[in-house]
């Protein structure tokens, strides 16, 4: 038998407890020997509670039981659960996480203090909460060379976004609806503006290219400002508004290779697999130099789905017990180029009148109108690098909105 | 350094010289040491190729070469891949394949072989192409009660209804244009007609139900009988027309459960992560009871997709060597219940003058029609066991065609 203890027993702690219980023969099955739950630490009690009895308020008994073997953070935040995890690893237990904020700060130092204690810090529930994703990048993409990874990794955001395209409401009644169905925190900063999402991209661009991506070095945008028009013109051009997390690898002419990542919202045309990612799912794209386009969807939050990564985690820990599994993710920060010199198209909103002479200036691929708002035009410009796309918007001096193309 | 041989030079084989020489250090990073393919067995030769010097005729130089620790079996087919696997797990060596028909024929009693010569036997490629499926269903997956695996697992016949779709054409005229652009073989029988699919399906179900699931107890059927008239009735509908290769628990009242298998036509309703896969490109749908839903998705096919997912378990198999990967699938077999007894809404098209008749009868959801058909009706019937559907037909005598609906 082997014991773990959960830390934090709240939306997730509750999921992995649930889970365990729940399917127990078949975890038990895959992991070689039963797996259960010794304590569950948390600030409260729970009188009641099928776990009532399993309540511990002091993080040292499960640190100083030589019993506990795998660690389930849960708690979220960077304090205390740096402290907690850096102390389990020390004592030689592997640590499970869905934990974004602390795998996006402290993931690699962590990840090599796992390797030197000979156990495993792993955080598929991280990202895209139950979908896969993590897994896949460390062992099955393993012969690619990746170039790119886009996600829609924030459920609040991409319900927020389909609402207003399905509906025509604005943000704001978007988002109230969203609050109303549980989708929003009642503070959704971190959601709407893409908070969220980029400590996401940081560790998944951060495991595709091999180097730490610095969270605070990711350009990144919210959804607060896309409007009810912005979407009726995105649709005329047969395209959907989605907040993606991108990172990217350009290979210059030279051969030397520059790396860009952002947040922000972009158009995603039609038959993309992205563009029917909707509601409150998640999806994963990665683009390999051999294997081409491959994505991966599902629910990107939620108790039990992100429970489910989590207890995967730790059947993969308990079947691997002092064998360190390898990332590839070095301490050493990837460089990121700045964003002014990254090449796409744009989408611009214009005032009817000056449809012409916006085309001509950007050198519009295509133009659409809305019989819905006479008054407007919108265009999709030509590639080119985003700086010279601002100077021409400010030269221009009539441009209403504009949105990244995702191509 | 591993030494590597490669079993057939074809498509799948040459992709795997390309995948391993063109990411070649990456590669070598991530399995820890050089991956350096020492043969290539064909019976041809290859003059002024790059592997032209590491052709050999003879099987036995590979087999007898101990510094070959990794074979890998491209060859397709039953003969003599089967024996050839078999003489090379037993000498020691793991295989990776891309062999469905070998993986679904013989998979579980290889496994158990290499479990008892402590190598691997791993099979990535055989499912999908390029998508990594397998080694989630494997790993990742591993807190999941699965009670659904569907998938679009033939790049072949989802490129021929994407045609028939988008275009209006007719299933020879789509079948000819795969042909001329290099999509379908020239015999296409394995495709159209779904043994393509099934062989996949079996893989799938067997590793998600852990029994061996036979290919030959699977009820098979192709889209050769698939009309544009179905077609313009399901867009109507707003569905698409999919070969689904599905398998199914269902958990009775009184707890015994129940697995159904099948590759046939279905509809699948817009909205369902199915829906918009088109084209080539393929994509394995998974329900589980914590996780809900997720989707895995890519290239099916091809060469260098193919290839690459080969090398990754090239790759795993060289971080493991000596030490056998646990797979969870044992040889028992599963039973499959009688599809007749499955629930299930489906799609039937009738004589115009016969749509309120019929309505009554299959106690339909939804009735269509199409502007341009308007001699014919379609509608989905009600949720009905197909045994009572298939009565009901005869008892009409007027359904001129019928098509499962996914649910």
């Amino acid at each position: 038998m082997v014991n773990i203890a959960v830390l934090g027993y709240g939306t997730v702690g509750s999921g992995v407890v649930r889970v365990l219980t729940t399917n127990q023969e078949k975890i038990d099955k895959k992991a070689g020997v039963p797996v259960r739950i010794k304590y569950v630490l948390d600030l409260r009690d729970f009188p009641g509670d099928p776990v009532q009895e399993k309540i511990v308020h002091d993080y040292n008994v499960i640190l100083n039981d030589p019993e506990i073997k795998v660690v389930v953070e849960v708690m979220g935040g960077l304090k205390p659960a740096y402290d907690f995890t850096k102390a389990a690893i020390m004592a030689g237990k592997s640590v499970c996480t869905s934990n974004k904020e602390l795998v996006a700060e402290y993931g690699s130092e962590l990840l090599e203090l796992a390797r030197e204690k000979n156990v495993n810090y792993m955080f598929e529930a991280s990202c895209g909460g139950g979908i896969p994703v993590i897994r896949p990048l460390n062992s099955s993409l393993t012969a690619e060379d990746i170039d790119e990874v886009s996600g829609i990794l924030n459920g609040t955001t991409n319900y927020i976004l389909s609402e207003m395209t399905e509906k025509g409401s604005d943000f704001n009644d978007a988002l109230k609806e969203a609050k109303a169905l549980g989708y929003a925190e009642r503070n959704p900063e971190a959601d709407v503006e893409g908070y969220d999402a980029c400590r996401k991209i940081a560790i998944l661009s951060s495991l595709a290219f091999g180097k730490t991506v610095k969270y605070s070095k990711i350009h990144t945008e919210g959804i607060t400002k896309i409007t009810p028009e912005d979407i009726t013109f995105a649709k005329e051009a047969d395209m959907a508004i989605k907040l993606l997390a991108s990172a990217y690898k350009d290979v210059k002419e030279d051969g030397t290779e520059d790396y860009y990542a952002m947040v922000a919202p972009f158009l995603v045309r039609h038959g993309h697999p992205l563009y029917n990612v909707n509601g409150v799912f998640n999806a994963v794209f990665i683009h390999g130099n051999m294997l081409g386009d491959t994505m991966f969807y599902g629910s990107g939050a939620g108790s039990t789905p992100t429970a489910s990564a989590v207890v995967a985690d730790v059947v993969d820990a308990v079947r691997h017990l002092n064998r360190s599994l390898y990332v590839f993710w070095d301490q050493d920060e990837l460089t990121l180029s700045d964003n002014g010199s990254h090449v796409r198209p744009f989408f611009i909103r214009v005032p009817a009148e000056k449809k012409e002479e916006a085309a001509k200036l950007f050198n519009a691929e295509k133009t659409v109108e809305s019989s819905d708002i006479p008054s407007e035009a919108a265009l999709i410009t030509a590639f080119m690098q985003e700086n010279e796309f601002r100077k021409k918007c400010e030269e221009a001096g009539y441009v209403i909105s504009s949105i990244r193309v995702n191509v």
